[in-house]
């Protein structure tokens, strides 16, 4: 007797049926390329106008996500907006998605499309198409490599290297969600269900497994050449800043009275009686953006953002190199900031 | 005391360092980045006349490769070719390259340094830069995700769709002597040791140890639209055949006799007693191009090959896709293949 296809494994279903399966769950908006999944490789026609903007991370079961806090749908989903939020990071536009998984033989095929239909709602409200991928059997844990692509005009992408001392440091949205929701999540495991939670659990564990990749503001900051430099906070903004202080040569200094934390956060910690402040400075996969931007053009940064809808805040000012990284807490010391990025080793 | 550096782990270097590593182990001529390694996407300049040529590849422990018959060296240089070779079955000359890599904790860094050492002497060889990149630990096995890019002219592309009734297949290189290689590695691991074999076996496991990307060659077939369709022997002649007759909507009928088997080949089957067809019709990672030609263009292709150092063979002929896919045996026999693809579940 077959298996019923309810309970089907994906060592069941074979490589090019699993390929077929993909076909229409990704955008057919956007660019769209001359030869897609099925060759020995995709064919895309880039305008000659933009420069080409690509990126790949790597995704690994009980490294960077646990099924004990994640669905199927939350891995792909979170997967596909890590990667758009380094297009975002850079300014571009992003356009195709190329997906390689090793899949455990034992993984139920109703599974596998619950991750790709999560890998493919972000890239659909995006425009990207699947334009290329491999599967294979995995003897052990759960691997999605996601390379991603994007135009930017020439010369405008937003790079790490730009910062200068005197410019101000801008983060979008607030800090610190991402770590409070995981908290959450690893800490009392039915917050799983995240409809039936309450304000504020609700709020942060949305942010931890739906984050948003900030693809309209990275356009606003690249196309009007409003920052001079920018990353997203995967790592968490202590560590994050320190890649753009090594990468523009220079130091920062955080005020933590400017760091925007949500009401959300805040009650939350109050609740449970635990200092808001170590995850809006360390906590990793917030996915908001850090930029900076010339005093010169903050007036006009600031009045662009407002179509937008997402907020910036200033969280400080970008110092000599010689200066390093340091805050200046809320009694007015101010201390060397170390980072404490997550390490995945 | 801190261990020692010649015995380090990959654990005990840290991601940073890990990637610094790598800094000039690619190639530097070609073309370059504007942005490579260290932001959180590359960024690229392609030039306006090409259409870009994209695809990824996964590579994974104990399934497509295994530390008993590969070493660390062998494990990167053939995941390199496995991907310079699927640009040159689109007739691309390949650019750039990225590579994603999960490391089980316990890998010494002696071990990643040969793997990107052997990672980096065939795209060297062709003029690809690495531009990005992740490293992650494994909780289990090795993976490697690399996705590679190129360029073609406009149109030039080849593609698997184009074969038509009537067009002569051809395989560049000889067949079946990747598979025979691995089967003296899999049934005598002294094979290892390549420098101490004899031929016909050191020919063998070398072919499959180290195959050669036909580059120049999908460049001669695209560049003079010599061919009307290509792809490369990563799954078997059979198998590979069978895609591209299903992109194409054609048959395809094999003449046995036309195959071309390496004397070595030869010699070390009739050595062992093993019939060495199933080798050269079914065995993988070949990495010879297979590509039709019109009858028109035969005395063309067959002059312009000439300047290679790769043969090229007539093995056969596109038929009907009603026809199917059929060998022609020795004794005049005709019948259908059955293709014997490997199955990675």
């Amino acid at each position: 007797m077959s298996p019923s296809r309810r309970q089907a494994l994906v060592s069941e279903i074979g490589e090019f049926q699993l390929i077929q399966a993909l076909a229409g769950g990704f955008s057919t908006l956007g660019p769209r390329p001359l030869i897609g999944m099925g060759d020995d490789a995709a064919i895309l026609a880039n305008p000659a106008s933009a420069h080409l903007v690509i990126s790949t991370d790597l995704l690994v079961e009980d490294i960077h996500f646990s099924k004990h806090t994640s669905s199927f749908y939350d891995i792909g989903y979170k997967a596909a907006v890590a990667n758009l939020s380094d297009i975002a990071a850079m300014g571009a536009t992003p356009t195709y998605i190329l997906v390689a998984v090793a899949l455990p033989s034992h993984m139920k095929f109703g599974d596998w499309k619950d991750m790709y239909r999560g890998l493919s709602v972000p890239c659909k409200a995006h425009g990207v198409q699947l334009v290329g991928g491999d599967t294979s059997a995995s003897r052990s844990s759960l691997f999605l490599a996601i390379t991603i692509l994007g135009e930017v005009e020439p010369g405008h992408a937003l790079t790490r290297g730009g910062a200068e001392e005197g410019d101000i440091i801008y983060v979008s949205g607030s800090l610190g969600n991402s770590a409070a929701g995981l908290a959450c999540l690893t800490h009392q495991p039915s917050c799983g269900k995240v409809s039936t939670l309450r304000q504020p659990m609700k709020f942060l564990v949305n942010r931890h497994l739906r984050p948003t990749p900030r693809i309209a503001l990275g356009r606003l900051l690249s196309s009007r050449r409003l920052a001079s430099a920018a990353l997203d906070l995967s790592d968490g903004l202590s560590g994050d800043i320190a890649h753009l202080c090594q990468q523009s040569r220079v130091g920062a200094l955080i005020l933590e009275a400017s760091l925007p934390m949500s009401p959300h956060l805040l009650t939350y910690t109050s609740q449970v009686n635990v200092d808001p402040l170590p995850w809006a400075l360390h906590g990793g996969e917030e996915y908001e953006l850090v930029f900076t931007v010339s005093p010169k053009k903050q007036h006009r940064l600031e009045l662009a953002v407002k179509q937008l809808q997402v907020s910036v805040t200033a969280i400080g000012v970008i110092t000599s190199r010689r200066s390093g990284l340091q805050i200046t807490h809320q009694d007015g010391r101010t201390q060397k900031l170390v980072p404490q990025s997550y390490v995945h080793f």
